[in-house]
């Protein structure tokens, strides 16, 4: 869907968790990272290459991917500067925020004028079909949360670079915009018309090679009123062989819903089987993956030791420790 | 949403099923149906007054409703005369069909020229809210199905009547064309955007009387794959405070999916109150809704009895008996 290598545009972030985007295609796919533009004032840094817009071009960039958050909802006069020039140069633009680039008319007039494309990845670019329910070969896992953003796509990643290093194949299958601008194709899962997320789902996880694995990035929970519906829809598309539980536990209650306290991973597992099981009877949970950002290095040990007592399953940060014990439960 | 009253449209119906649009304004809005237009070898007839355009509109039509289904996917050049006519005889016009108003340039010109509105109730009218899940007053009850197609509009639509019946406030909230068309207003939840499913359903159930209730029509189910998540985000929306379990006892397997078994109404029931009392603690299955029509009455009655012995829940056949033992338990 997007073609490499990458420019990565950092504009003028304000912070280095504004650029969540650019750091995920650094951390998971740097072999698409050429180099990054910064404007004025920027601060976040990938430890890549600066370059101006011609030098990517010339050292073979293809697209110019937007690598960071506009909190404003406003493409500012000087983004549209560098974003025009990128477009004259001869790149693409691939872009996740959520006012779009086809909404500006002076890079929807660039872009005509250079023939070049501009890929807003929020826009679903297919016509999905309506899920069939029916079995398929290969082997899919899906990460499945307490809450929304407590490292799903993190997990999956870790997950789908662990089975590559035991030569066991496998698929990183995106559901939401970073995920698709981290790997260049996937899913915009929650702005997909609700008849067609399941299908939607089936489509981005075809039949495959028996011991081929895809590992697909979950998206909200089933548990997070807002978006439980897409979760489900996930669970039912995806037809999971395995189940990764994540988990953030410092949380005090369900993203932008203070009325809400987070399940337990006890009710998790219940629910997430109870509805995987429905599609895949032999669906069954591999693992824990706890973000233990906010716990220092003991806290996190000792929690992750008295979760895997509670639990008897492998309980890992793939962020501290990789994810090679999950790796190892779907290799086995 | 819909101006009233209507002009049922009934075209050249190969059969009185394809015009259940019109027979369910006609069964439950009768208010709202002022006539009928055949065309020549129409086989559905309402027992309404047969009416030319014109005479509709001199009796008051406000709108002619498209009541049957053209399972082709074309509006033929038959339907496209009388549609035009309607047009300029100062009738908007209001359809479910899959394949819309607004992509036929004649109706599009025809209605701009004369002022008037083409209404395909299939495509969202409104931006929606993304779910906040905060509880609201009123009560709501959503009737959830073993499957697809069991009966789960007629059920609300029943219900509603039984509660007016009883002096009860009481509002049916439509979810699907069908519904909408019949009462003029809804959300057409599988047309709306995964984000904000949940969020049109706080929309469409909004804070009112503490004695009041909205009774939601049901899609899908949470166990059929291909619409399970359309089923969470109405569970999750709604909040309901009841249930009603709603089932077709002859049915050999998911709608569309031979591959799958419907579940026992007992593990509808777990699941989804399980799922229920995530957003409302309180929530309860009041009863269970059989679309008996494929039984004799004396099966019928046998099938009920024996089933509300099981599960010790009011077991009702609206259709046959009526909802008032089901509004009895709302309104106790």
């Amino acid at each position: 869907m997007l073609k490499t290598p990458y420019l990565l545009f950092l504009g003028d972030a304000p912070d280095p968790l504004a650029a969540k985007v650019a750091q995920g295609i650094r951390d998971w796919r740097p072999e698409y990272a050429l180099g990054q533009l910064r404007l004025a004032g920027c601060q976040a840094d990938m430890k890549l290459p600066d370059m101006s817009v011609e030098q990517a071009v010339a050292q073979g960039a293809k697209t110019l991917v937007i690598g960071v958050a506009n909190r404003g909802g406003v493409i500012s006069e000087k983004w549209l500067e560098v974003l025009e020039q990128a477009l004259a140069a001869g790149m693409d633009i691939a872009s996740g925020l959520h006012n779009l680039l086809r909404d500006e008319p002076r890079l929807v007039a660039a872009a005509e004028r250079h023939g070049r494309q501009l890929i807003d990845v929020r826009v679903p670019q297919v016509k999905y079909p309506i899920a069939d329910g029916k079995p398929r070969a290969g082997k899919r896992c899906l990460a499945v949360g307490t809450d929304c953003s407590v490292g799903k796509m993190y997990t999956a990643l870790a997950l789908d670079s662990a089975l590559k290093a035991r030569d066991v194949k496998s698929s990183f299958r995106a559901t939401g915009q970073t995920g698709i601008l981290i790997t260049g194709e996937g899913v915009p899962l929650d702005a997909v018309v609700a008849d067609f997320m399941a299908g939607s789902i089936e489509w981005l996880t075809p039949a495959n090679d028996e011991d081929h694995w895809d590992i697909i990035e979950g998206q909200g929970s089933l548990f997070h009123p807002s978006f439980s519906g897409v979760t489900l829809a996930l669970i039912h598309g995806g037809q999971p062989d395995a189940l990764i539980l994540c988990h953030e536990p410092t949380r005090t209650h369900m993203r932008g819903l203070p009325e809400y306290a987070l399940p337990s991973l006890e009710q998790l597992r219940e629910t997430a089987l109870t509805m995987a099981r429905i599609v895949n009877p032999s669906c069954r949970v591999i693992g824990v993956s706890v973000n233990t950002a906010g716990l220092d290095e003991q806290e996190a040990e000792r929690y992750l030791a008295d979760l895997e007592a509670r639990l008897e399953l492998p309980c890992v940060d793939p962020f501290r420790q990789g994810a090679d014990r999950l790796a190892g439960e779907l290799s086995s």
